[in-house]
């Protein structure tokens, strides 16, 4: 029986909530006139800043939300803004910090099941990547990571050092990352509440950074890298060959890489937060078309792409974000993602079971 | 015998050439130190120019352009800045002399045969939508295009009168072209000449301002607007299922709007300028699913659905945009677009004769 494991699945750590509180402006929590904690990520936001509570920091909440959808197993990850406002030192020290408490979390945590050597709970480290600091102390927090039995990899925002991610000065922050065979994780994730930039921004934002990656060659110079993009790649994959076009017109940029940039889309990992079945066999399309760049073949088999594909691609949940109106009904975004795999036209049994928990127990090192 | 179409070509026409070789900041045209023109869009930018030439205004050049592609007929549209850069006056006296010219431009230009009432190239007219100007002005220049025998639809950015596409201000416009059976084209072409920008700034533009307008209620105020989208939809076919889990999620958004975010892009159409033929396929099910948000039925149907969403879907090539290094090479962006959509996974003779010119004929009403 393969478990139901969601990698994409956010907290909020007490320690990291009580720093907002703590805070004077934004990012922070603020108890409004009703007395209900309020979380405002951006100083200006004129909303009334939005619902936050045990959902975000409670780990028995969390798991009553994977039993109440037969979730086995979460890749925990810390979420928007990270560390982002912080300080260097400040980021440094709460990084580690963090870095402790994910580990305690999920170590303390429950097992899979009595026979089982599997934990409910498994996470993903945070670098505490902001301008200014010194790469020495990043390396230093992927050495923490790397050494945390129960952290999985890392999540990441889109922003660098401030340069974003195809700056020169992180190739050693990759190369770390690389040899320590740890997975990076999510990329943009910046959200102010409202319809638009949520349904457009932050995969925008995961497109821009990615291909911003991948124009700079570091999938050549990293080819053993591991990334995983939220939201199912943003809209990479249904720009790819644009990309790809675009690139051949610029002798620069084309003699920078040494393949067609569909080719990459190949190597990346992609969650299924995407919500609908069209979008699934797409993104599963275009991962296995790679392999077309490598052969020079022009054949395109439709189911059997599909399947290929299915391989590299993990369901997630976006927990705590999207909540149901009333406390007690299925969460809408989880019921949706997983319909959304069952239903992906090609896609049998074996693809859903892997796409569902299959793929994350080889990706995560979670294998028994 | 299904003609060969090109949906999505563009020009400068001689008096807009003129204008911007008059102007002294960008956009202009220049000539360099070689005695070459050179375009530059943005006053800004950093390198030479982009080279601009016959290609942009000369019909012999388009018409040679397409003889070399086997392309019959051409819906010709003007292109990126348009007049977005003109005070009001200005912008209105030149789109009414530009869309004379233009109608002219296809008037005068070859039959496709002899025996064939049918001209070789068609067009699609320009609206003065610039800050400040009044509507009454923006409704006079939809009823000289649809005066124009020749004058098809019309292209449009995304700025409107400054406020974007969701503009209440804009409601009579919409009105007066449902009423006129114009199509209205493109959509976000703000172009600076590198990879990043022309490979995601576009589609990222297009796909913002047609969400604006879907969220805005636009396709339940004006259900016969034909909206014909470049580049594919940009992106917002990959988002649309995201998109509408956002909207559920935000019940003022919700209450605005009659159906389900999918059931929109149902009744748009999408040139095929996407360069690959999973990126095709994918569009054509997404068109074709909107009719499960009116049934509420899950079942997905793989070849089906691609038929079937074939029906909205054009043939484009963005000629003179993407030109080859040597002259005499064939366009490697038509190729590429002719390619993708003969190798779509389940379309099969009729459908991409459809894609490539059938569609056309019906949408644009040049059926014989």
């Amino acid at each position: 029986m393969i478990p139901l494991i969601d990698v994409h699945t956010h907290v909020y750590l007490p320690r990291y909530a009580s720093w907002l509180r703590s805070r004077s402006i934004a990012p922070r929590i603020l108890v409004n006139e009703a007395g209900e904690e309020r979380l405002f990520i951006l100083e200006n936001e004129t909303s009334a800043g939005r619902p936050v509570g045990p959902s975000y920091w409670d780990r028995d909440n969390k798991l009553n939300f994977m039993d109440q959808h037969g979730i086995d197993i979460s890749i925990v990850s810390f979420a928007n803004p990270w560390l982002d406002f912080l300080s260097p030192p400040d980021a440094e020290s709460l990084a580690r910090d963090l870095n402790t408490d994910l580990e305690q979390y999920c170590a303390t945590g429950p097992s899979l099941s009595s026979d089982s050597s599997l934990k409910r709970l498994y996470g993903l480290g945070l670098l505490p990547l902001v301008p200014g600091i010194p790469v020495s102390s990043v390396l230093e927090a992927i050495s923490q990571i790397s050494q945390a039995s129960h952290l999985r990899g890392l999540i990441m925002g889109t922003r660098g050092l401030g340069q974003g991610l195809d700056d020169e000065a992180l190739d050693p922050v990759w190369q770390a990352i690389e040899k320590a065979g740890l997975v990076v994780s999510a990329w943009g994730d910046k959200d102010n509440g409202h319809v638009l930039p949520l349904a457009l921004g932050f995969p925008f934002e995961t497109t821009t950074a990615i291909t911003r990656l991948i124009l700079s060659g570091a999938f050549d110079r990293f080819p053993d890298l591991r990334v995983l993009l939220a939201h199912s790649g943003g809209t990479l994959p249904q720009l790819s060959s644009r990309l790809a076009s675009c690139i051949d017109h610029d002798p620069i940029v084309a003699s920078r890489l040494k393949h067609d940039a569909r080719f990459y889309l190949g190597k990346l990992w992609f969650d299924a937060v995407a919500y609908g079945p069209e979008e699934l066999g797409f993104v599963a399309e275009v991962v296995s078309r790679a392999g077309r760049y490598e052969t020079g073949s022009k054949n395109t088999m439709l189911q059997a792409d599909r399947r290929e594909g299915s391989k590299r691609m993990f369901f997630g949940t976006d927990h705590p974000f999207f909540p149901p109106l009333f406390a007690s009904e299925r969460w809408k975004s989880v019921v949706d993602n997983l319909e959304a795999i069952n239903l992906v036209a090609g896609w049998g049994q074996e693809e859903c079971d892997n796409v569902k928990g299959g793929n994350a127990l080889v990706f995560f090192g979670l294998q028994q």
